[in-house]
């Protein structure tokens, strides 16, 4: 039997813990919080992620390990890579983390992005937007997610003292990209150099926020979207699951960010796809085939946050699924999705519609 | 959170932990055995099921309880019951663990059944064969399964002394039927008496063991069993998944036996149904409404006995999922199934003739 070891014992080490069982597959998760949503069906180390001590107890516990986030310190990611393989690899969390390092990469691969500029004082913030123009977006190279450690700057007034309010870290300035959709491309790959994408997904944002995602079967932006994932995937040596987000604009797409990990734009594929993202990121860590990303039937993504849905209302509906993290309610807080799954789309429709009503204090 | 109890953490209250998680119910399990293959996704009692003070005490731990299996000392569901709801109730076990209690039923509620007779002495035997003929099978009213405790008269030789061969316990003599097909019937009712039918499935034995099920959407006597698994169900006030196993005769369905609980003719489910039978009988004991029991594409399960299969061949095969028991492997033990799924019959049946060939020791 292999042991998988696992960084982060949240929503996504929870999903891959569950993926795993089925395939005689037990996890070992590190992660400082004793209450962790993952931690009930994997066995827990209760450590800091920079404790260089509980990383090489991990490593001692495991056959492999991987991510469940790419905010791992450097330090902690080579501790590990000394005693067993590590999925996926140092280069491809550095480049994820920041900012900078992730455009040049898509710069380097000659996949076309938005205007971005390096940004280490407001003298080069002021220069970037003389080039770039307005409205643009300051974003710390680092540590920046779900909206946080970023500023829209629409006019001059927003410009003067941005990099101090973003506290004078290294940052990137993003020109404003008029987009008709944004999508991601979930690719895997094996060790072997064996790569698989999920169908494109539609993702809808409020304020930042994932709200919906949607698998496109027959996109016409697929087999492009293959080629930039699988370019970054192979540059990168990547093993795993890997989610790479487009904007779509006059029928190109302009590279936004990776993911060097499950994604929330991904969650579908556990009703919604032959084989899940988080079985298919075991697979591939653990050293197995992988397995059909083939989409299955008509199928929909809603996250929740901040309160249950009326969960008797919702599961009353037939094909929705309800994926609670166990996570106590906060506002904000993303604390579980529900999948929609029906035969065709107009019975999708309807279900969905039904859904939303279900959902409190949200878009619906 | 409601927190469900489980008597027995085999595989099956492994697979109803599994399907419990997403929804935010978590479970206790009580088993005797140190090792049993579902205590690591849930909480673990570690009692023998007749240890009266081990079953309050899974009662204290618990909102509501249910059964792996059938075979719970009558003393232990009443010391559950007076603390908990239990479901499926304690009749429903007692008429499933007796085999007369189980056929007369069946007759009460005008059930067609093959030829049965009752055996508590070698002259009730010897009656019973002039009466019903040979081949026959004389069964122990309890305990029997996978085709034990029972034994095949061919002709007066076997019948001589064959009471005595099963230790003088009390017996049903049943007649040999000649069926086209054996199917089960998977049905799961609320407390409020909401009932729902999964498609009906054909299953393969060989030599008692069940090897393979197929649901088989549109089969001409799915009404008719759904009126016999729903007459069952009613009569006994029935919560939870029960599968009502049927002898198709003539175009007519003669009843075999029913199991008051999730059953193997339904593993499909997982990956086959819009709503798995795990999900659903934890929806009904929890007091949650019923998921769809909807079909979803061409599905079909084999079981895993004795070897592991060649997994890295298995999960090559696009729509092969491994469900691995994670149990030692012995000769004849059950250790996991397989599920095929496919867009369409013809796929399916290229990829399960692909899985049979990493069946190991096994009919393929």
């Amino acid at each position: 039997m292999t042991t998988l070891g696992i960084a982060g014992a949240g929503q996504l080490g929870r999903m891959m813990t569950l993926a795993a069982a089925p395939l005689g597959i037990r996890t070992v998760m590190l992660d400082p919080s004793r209450d962790a949503c993952g931690q009930r069906f994997g066995d827990h180390l209760v450590a800091d992620f920079d404790d260089l001590e509980a990383m090489a107890s991990l490593a001692q516990q495991v056959d492999v390990a991987t991510f469940e986030f790419e905010n791992i310190p450097p330090e902690s990611v080579a501790k590990l890579a000394e005693q067993v393989p590590v999925h996926p690899p140092a280069e491809a969390l550095a480049t994820a983390r920041d900012r900078w390092a992730e455009k040049s990469l898509f710069r380097d691969l000659d996949i076309p992005l938005p205007p971005v500029a390096r940004i280490d004082s407001q003298e080069d913030l002021d220069q970037a937007v003389r080039e770039i123009g307005l409205p643009a977006v300051l974003k710390t190279r680092t540590l920046g997610y779900d909206g946080k450690g970023q500023k829209v700057l629409r006019d001059q007034d927003d410009v003067a003292g941005a990099h101090a309010e973003l506290g004078a870290l290294p940052c990137v300035l993003e020109g404003f990209v008029n987009f008709s959709q944004e999508v991601s491309c979930l690719g895997v790959r094996t060790a072997k150099g064996q790569m698989r994408f999920y169908d494109l997904v539609v993702n809808e944002h409020d304020a930042g926020i994932l709200f919906r995602s949607q698998p496109a079967p027959g996109h016409r932006l697929q087999s492009l979207a293959e080629d930039y994932t699988g370019r970054v995937m192979e540059h990168l040596n990547y093993v795993g699951v890997m989610a790479f987000e487009f904007f779509c604009v006059e029928g190109q797409l302009l590279a936004n960010e990776i993911a060097p990990r499950v994604h929330n734009s991904g969650h579908w594929t556990i009703e919604g796809a032959r084989t899940s993202q988080f079985e298919n990121h075991v697979r591939a860590v653990c050293g197995l085939p992988l397995g059909s990303t083939e989409t299955r039937e008509a199928v929909v993504m809603l996250n929740v946050y901040g309160e249950r849905p009326n969960v008797t209302e919702l599961l009353s509906i037939p094909g929705a699924a309800w994926h609670d993290y166990e996570k106590v309610p906060r506002p904000g807080r993303k604390i579980g999705h529900i999948t929609l799954h029906a035969a065709d789309m107009r019975r999708l429709q309807g279900i969905e519609q039904a859904a939303r009503a279900c959902l409190r204090n949200q878009r619906s």
